[in-house]
């Protein structure tokens, strides 16, 4: 971890560059296995499987069966734990749920919106080391309030040609059924285009390593829509005197175990509170499995001691992070501070653990910058507003004039006559 | 216009195609561009704008005297018009604004949203024969209501080196004043980018020909983001037996006149509807102005008679029309039939026109078949919504055991640890 103190803000722009993953040229490979899909289909899906899996798949389709087995073979603690999780995401999902409102704008002229859901989407959980039955509920959750039709699930088996229990019991417990045993391009090319078992959707959910996110990329160009660009996970920490150094420790490392490029950034008005919690983080570091991959991510990672908090929100500001903890006196009255942010941790006990799995807030957030411009996945990400109209003869009488000459400027005589035709007729 | 009876399900895939453009080799031109913007900024922007709008400009900003004088250059009736369009507008987007919810998903855990608006946004508004100042008022008022912190537009000038004076008069009336002269793939690079003249923005929206589309396309890979992938316009009707096929025609024109590439789909369950529509349509094509443009995009539309109104609600969720005009007896009670539509017109009197400018609702919308996964622009498209949470100790100590457990089982033991040293402590 690099220490720096009150760089200059003509430096900022550097600090805040984010590690560069090689610009990869992926693009072949994407396109070679999209065009395979769309001849061989499920064909082409046990091949890739077998090719990158390593299982020859008689069946891509997760059975009753195996749902069945599943449950078994989970702990009752950890049921318990996904229960809970998944009721505290539910109410803070459910109360995204917006009612219409009907705006009378003039008299005779009413304007709303209604919100319709995708009517079929596609998650994609990652497997490997760690079975992210999290992410699972993440977007299954709010996929089933908003009421997606088909909520269709791809990940990659295991060697033994399984996917882990964990995974299949959480999408159970949402009510999810469609459960296919595929992972990498492939899945996404299937989402995208359909084979004869898994079925094409409009929009693609869910993390995913290099080759599923360029595959996610390409996608689009399917007229298939997705969550969000993707970009290595990365935490924000601001502290003042009062934070507790072990904590903040902790919250960094468990940002830095997501992977080698992930991002830490530690601001802090307190000089002393900053050396504390770099050898907090070194001691904590020697005891946790990751420890190698960790070790990395906190190679790019940087500790700036500031002057004051302003400041430090300034530059949290202009960075962006995924994930903002203020481990500062009265927290909440800072909120306001927050221009730019992915999710918000307020607090000394606010650890982004409680939201990446179950205080009920979402964990799939913008990373890389984008929390300039994008939101985190939400119940909106699963909906669409549509806006309605209604114009009585009255209405379009008073309204009638202002577009007929708005039309007539813009020099598009048949929109002013679509008023005309209909106010002059008696 | 193609007319068809009946078709079987089977054809309706190919019925819902979409005029193509053949997918055009525009990435290299629109990469030179943008590498010449990086590296001679102002210079290349008057370059450019000297080759395409064949004009040498001299300042590329409007000045406060172009803007005081296109105030006198537009009619007292016009001006009345764009404010009353602009107090619409305002007045249906106001109304999109969302208070935070606070919810304690359990005791001693609190979520909740805070909407924080993109703090620079680009606008760009196309020139040529129609000066598209009504876009101006749909993406300048929501902005501004929104709270963008800088709104820069973009439009090309004229070969006089002049803005349209009802353009600058809209943007002036939102209280934008940072207005550039610059069109095209530049103006969308230098948003992106930025030069000492133009600064650089967070988001892009605005419509644009197929090199305007392009460079929107590529600005995305310098985390720029966009409103909407584009398309050519369209419009959908479905009409009963008590329709006016003067108004459907008027309708169908209104879309057709905007380009060779609209497309105009007209379902209706009475034949003789259908038949006087048609013989309208011949009739009111001969009295437009653009008369030739619209009947190219009407060699490229189709009116289908269907058995009954169910068919047709199907038929025209499968298209997802930007537009969807319901000209059919108590057509609000039929909303709910509506699952993939950009913006809806219920009855005789709801004529697109009114949407397309004064009545209050958006007319930047979903084309292309987008409507199935995306919104039109509204208040949303110019905030992020960020999550916040607070957690008490006591709320911590509850949910902890279900984040460890979790965290457990995904072999992510920073993140059991970040809560474990928290519950631990005395």
């Amino acid at each position: 971890m690099k220490i720096i103190k009150n760089p200059s803000q003509k430096n900022w722009k550097e600090l805040i560059q984010r590690p560069q993953n090689e610009k990869n040229s992926l693009h072949n490979i994407v396109q070679q296995v999209f065009m395979d899909i769309q001849e061989s289909a499920d064909a082409a899906l046990k091949k890739y499987t077998f090719h990158f899996d390593g299982i020859e798949l008689k069946q891509i389709k997760v059975t009753q069966q195996e749902l069945k087995e599943a449950e078994n073979l989970l702990s009752q603690e950890l049921k318990q734990a996904i229960f809970q999780a998944k009721s505290n995401i539910e109410k803070f999902h459910f109360s995204q749920k917006e009612n219409s409102q009907f705006i009378e704008t003039q008299p005779g002229i009413q304007c709303w919106r209604e919100s319709r859901a995708i009517e079929k989407i596609g998650l994609y959980i990652p497997g490997g080391t760690a079975p992210l039955f999290s992410t699972v509920l993440m977007l299954g959750v709010p996929a089933k309030i908003a009421g997606c039709r088909q909520i269709v699930l791809c990940t990659p088996p295991d060697k033994k040609g399984n996917i882990h229990p964990a995974i299949l019991f959480a999408a159970q417990t949402i009510g999810i059924t469609e459960i296919f045993k595929v992972g990498g391009i492939q899945a996404i090319a299937a989402l995208t285009i359909g084979t004869e078992s898994i079925p094409s959707v409009y929009k693609i959910f869910g993390p995913g390593n290099q080759y599923v996110t360029a595959a996610k990329q390409y996608a689009q160009e399917f007229k298939v829509s997705i969550d969000l660009p993707a970009g290595p996970s990365e935490v924000l920490v601001i502290a003042d005197s009062q934070a507790n150094p072990d904590f903040i420790a902790a919250d960094l490392l468990s940002q830095a175990e997501h992977g080698p490029d992930s991002q830490v950034i530690f601001l802090t008005t307190d000089e002393s509170i900053l050396n504390q919690t770099i050898n907090s983080v070194t001691a904590q570091l020697e005891k946790i499995p990751r420890k190698e991959i960790a070790k990395k991510a906190l190679d790019n990672s940087i500790g700036i001691l500031f002057d004051n908090l302003d400041t430090c929100f300034q530059f949290s500001n202009l960075y962006a992070p995924e994930h903002l903890i203020l481990a500062i006196d009265k927290a909440k009255e800072y909120r306001h501070n927050v221009e730019n942010a992915g999710s918000v941790f307020l607090g000394n006990y606010s650890c982004e653990s409680a939201g990446d799995y179950a205080s009920g807030t979402n964990h799939t957030l913008p990373t890389n910058g984008y929390a300039r411009n994008y939101s985190g996945v939400s119940l909106d990400s699963f909906i669409k507003k549509i806006t309605f109209q209604e114009l009585s003869k009255e209405g379009l009488q008073t309204i009638g004039p202002t577009i007929e000459l708005m039309a007539e400027a813009e020099r598009l005589f048949a929109h002013k006559n679509a008023v005309s035709i209909r106010i002059n007729k008696n």
